[in-house]
């Protein structure tokens, strides 16, 4: 039997989406028969509105609803820290800790060259022209990127480009990276070798 | 930091699904900021539409976008067999057995004492109104509740009803119900002690 194209139609809308299954789709079609119509309005209007109302801020490039991001508007934060992340869902992570208080730069992506995604796909052009803009204001930038391939390569021709920046503008400021080594609650024993690696090459003393 | 309000608001939306949590939600939002606006827009129709466009077939309450569905629009179906469910999607994993050649009537809920649940909450005068309209076509009417307590409980009241119904009007009607018993491809070890009772009681001749 054919389900009715409308309740078809939402379930297929319902499977595109990542990790949901036909029949996690087929569930939440069927819940949603049953819910008043209202609800599924605004439902509705939250996906129509969702790109048009959203925006990235002119200056970090963190999503908003206006020019600027809340944390941007925040005069209260650390206007000489930049922290860069690959996307906004890593920099939302970072404010989660509460433990950073600087101001952010979102890349949208990372630089992968075998999935052909150079330094051009990225918002890293704006980085550097954000830090010519912005004189000399900014102390240090923490290159946050994710601790893989894909990550490495972009911290490296960031690292890169922003020494040929200081150098050549006379600006002032550190370059420096998440420190990488054991997670929390790890045990050695299920340690990857890069991991181990790398809380060798970093040890503290103790 | 607060996420701009369009993308909030889809994500509680998300969230308010069935089986979704807020990780999974956010999640959702975010992919659905990467898509293009017309994939949105088709989304968001799909949902106004779904109540709006879908109704219940006026003769066994199936789902359909018309006055009838298509199994009961499909007169190479048996007309003599009616199966009594719970809900469309019991309706629909029989439909998939491709095993069933007969008629439906969905009950839209089952009678739950517990949970306030009475034979009045459910198409149950329904049924039994059709029987009557229908005149004998009916010859058999399987009452394919789940077997649990509520699913007991409905077949039991169900059962009782015909029965009177069948005197009253001079019908001509078996009444049945599914099989119950070990399910294919389980071990004796780990059935629970109800349904080796019930696989015991029905045991057949080998």
């Amino acid at each position: 039997m054919n389900l009715p194209q409308p309740l078809q139609e939402l379930i297929d809308q319902f499977e595109s989406l990542p990790g949901i299954g036909r029949k996690s789709a087929a569930k939440l079609a069927f819940y949603l028969l049953n819910v008043p119509q209202d609800r599924l309005n605004r439902f509705s209007q939250a996906l129509t509105d969702l790109k048009v109302k959203t925006h990235k801020c002119d200056r970090c490039f963190n999503l908003t609803e206006n020019k600027r991001c809340s944390l941007c508007e925040d005069e209260g934060r650390d206007q000489s820290l930049l922290c860069v992340v690959e996307e906004v869902t890593d920099l939302l992570v970072i404010e989660q800790t509460r433990k950073f208080n600087g101001l952010y730069h979102v890349l949208y992506g990372r630089i992968d060259p075998l999935n052909n995604l150079g330094p051009e796909e990225i918002l890293a052009p704006q980085l550097l022209s954000r830090l010519v803009k912005e004189g000399g204001k900014i102390k240090e930038i923490i290159l946050a990127t994710n601790p893989n391939m894909e990550g490495e390569t972009t911290a490296m021709y960031l690292k890169s480009k922003l020494e040929e920046l200081r150098t050549k503008k006379s600006l002032d400021f550190k370059i420096s990276r998440l420190a990488y080594g054991l997670p929390m609650g790890a045990s050695l024993e299920y340690a990857d070798y890069g991991t181990l690696i790398q809380a060798l090459d970093h040890r503290n003393g103790f």
